[in-house]
């Protein structure tokens, strides 16, 4: 299977513009080079031990502290940072808001480490997971370290933005908690105890809003206005329930050869994702099937069902439709900030991206 | 047991100055009172849930979200911020310093969440632990939280000292991180692999670095150079490893109807405290035994043997002397940042408090 086609909503609104991925990698890659030397220089502050656990979880070193070529992840939020002061301010405000992308990118590393202790997930970009190798409190640690290197990083840039910013990406992580809060909380409902709106909010905390922040940050440091800081944090936001509503189908029907993780974790592991509650709250009866399995415990060949049971109930059109109405959000919020189509064609390709990326 | 007669190289220093703790009652008393409220609008800012634990953590709230009278601590973070601010820059500079003071306090109280739940402590402040209460999960997301309010808070400070106070409470944190780290590492290893300088190095960055930390904080709020922003910080610095070692004291000999916990707790634990460690390290045959009961398991009738080998072996006599001393380094990094004795009362009364506890 190929993944969903997924919702194109970028198809035939960007003109001549290539949508085939292309000029997304050379963002990813761009923010990787200006943003990478910036973080690196960021661990290597940090004492020995904790600079370990770090330098292992970015992909930098192996277990044994020996060098590795690195596998720190696609620099998504670090490229929204950059292309939104692009977009918003040109190329100085980009350069001066290095800082802020490494910043932001220290903040998710911080939350990764922390969610795969009390997740007690093993795996991390094909790796086992710090907590798996340091131990829980060297990841605990080492999570709270970065955090403290995301904000003091803001603290000693003298860019007139870096407060705001700062209070900003404070503030956004005060929601990622929650996020992770309720995603934990609601793992332990029954099926039923769950609301659609509900998810969508912890979706939102969990994934739209340092997506939101990213973009604000770049705004900030461009030296937009409030209207416009807002309107790019609304288009992260909406383009990152997007790619969460669409990582949530490829979770249960995605192509394990390219997911990286096997066929149907998602229900494996009873997840309450966005799918499988819109399925749960059908009312149809493949809705009550769905609330069956989902009580009982696992057995393999109970998954093709599953799996069955949250498309006849809707789920996956559901997702699917709702991740084209969240993409057609974020473009309506990026073309208030950015009217220029040309100024918005990077913050397009990344969203374009972050949302088919199995395709 | 009175606990240790302990240290007082305070007497006879201060000229008519009142040592019997009353003016830093009155201190800690002003402090809380200032600091309370701008804690409790920052913990309100916080979404529910991760707000109730904070609740409950700093005794405001009880488990089931009920109001509670409130067992916060002595407030001597914030205390020393508003106090080192007075002495540098009078009244208004510690005016200007409650945030600070408050962003301090959120920082000690992240690092306890934290820390119980990696130390599996049950008890804090004579309450069941945030992790026992609400879970491992909850419990570090609460703590994480603190962090990012601590530092929203500086970063929302429009003082031009904020962003300097920021950056410098981040590295502070980094240092937490590793002096935590340091000392669950030490617990594993056998007596013998111990030298008195890690464990000493593992004090200041544990308890040390925060003291320094909020003195340091309160001489930027004063407009203090940086030459008396440094000597503050080595002054709380000083004072903090003067406290971690008498407080270790006290965990071998003090009084249990005072300190709370039962006698001789941190020996049944095995902590490589400061005294245990000086102890191992003397040479004597004391020594030896000491090193043979605390690799043996736990059994109680040992535990008089055991404070009795600590003794003999000079680890009693060495941890008072060296709070002495470093009680002396403390008040001459003071007199070098506040000359005028009657402008550095206060702090000294907040030294003489935190060392003498017990007595």
């Amino acid at each position: 299977m190929d993944g969903p086609a997924g919702p194109r909503p970028l198809d035939g609104r960007v003109g001549g513009r290539s949508l085939d991925g292309h000029e997304a990698g050379v963002i990813l890659e761009r923010a990787r080079a200006v943003v990478d030397p910036a973080l690196r220089s960021a661990l290597e502050s940090l004492p020995g031990s904790l600079r370990r656990i770090a330098l292992y979880h970015f992909g930098w070193e192996h277990a044994d502290g020996t060098p590795a070529a690195g596998n720190a992840g696609k620099a998504i939020r670090p490229a929204l940072v950059l292309t939104a002061a692009t977009a918003l301010g040109g190329e100085p405000a980009a350069g001066a808001a290095v800082r802020a992308a490494a910043a932001v990118e220290l903040v998710h590393n911080f939350t990764l480490l922390h969610d795969d202790v009390m997740d007690r997930d093993t795996t991390r970009r094909h790796r086992p997971t710090a907590w798996t190798v340091f131990g829980d409190a060297d990841a605990i640690l080492a999570g709270d370290a970065l955090q403290a290197l995301a904000l003091r990083l803001l603290a000693e840039d003298p860019h007139p933005a870096a407060p705001a910013a700062a209070a900003r990406l404070a503030a956004c992580v005060v929601e990622l908690c929650e996020g992770q809060h309720e995603d934990t909380a609601m793992e332990q409902r029954s099926p039923g105890e769950v609301t659609l709106e509900q998810v969508l909010l912890m979706a939102e905390a969990k994934t739209g809003a340092l997506l939101g922040c990213a973009c604000a940050l770049g705004a900030l440091y461009a030296g937009a206005g409030p209207r416009d800081v807002e309107a790019m944090d609304a288009f992260g936001r909406e383009a990152g329930l997007a790619f969460q509503l669409i990582d949530d189908v490829i979770g249960i029907w995605g192509d394990p050869s390219r997911t990286g993780k096997p066929a149907g974790a998602d229900l494996a592991a009873r997840k309450k994702s966005l799918p499988v509650v819109a399925a749960l709250v059908s009312g149809t009866s493949a809705a009550a099937e769905l609330a069956e399995l989902y009580t009982a415990p696992y057995e393999g060949e109970d998954l093709a069902r599953t799996a069955l049971a949250v498309e006849r109930a809707g789920g996956r059109d559901w997702a699917q439709a709702q991740a084209a109405e969240r993409m057609a959000r974020a473009m309506h919020q990026l073309s208030r900030a950015v009217p220029d189509p040309e100024a918005a064609g990077g913050l397009l390709s990344l969203a374009e991206f972050v949302t088919r990326r199995s395709a």
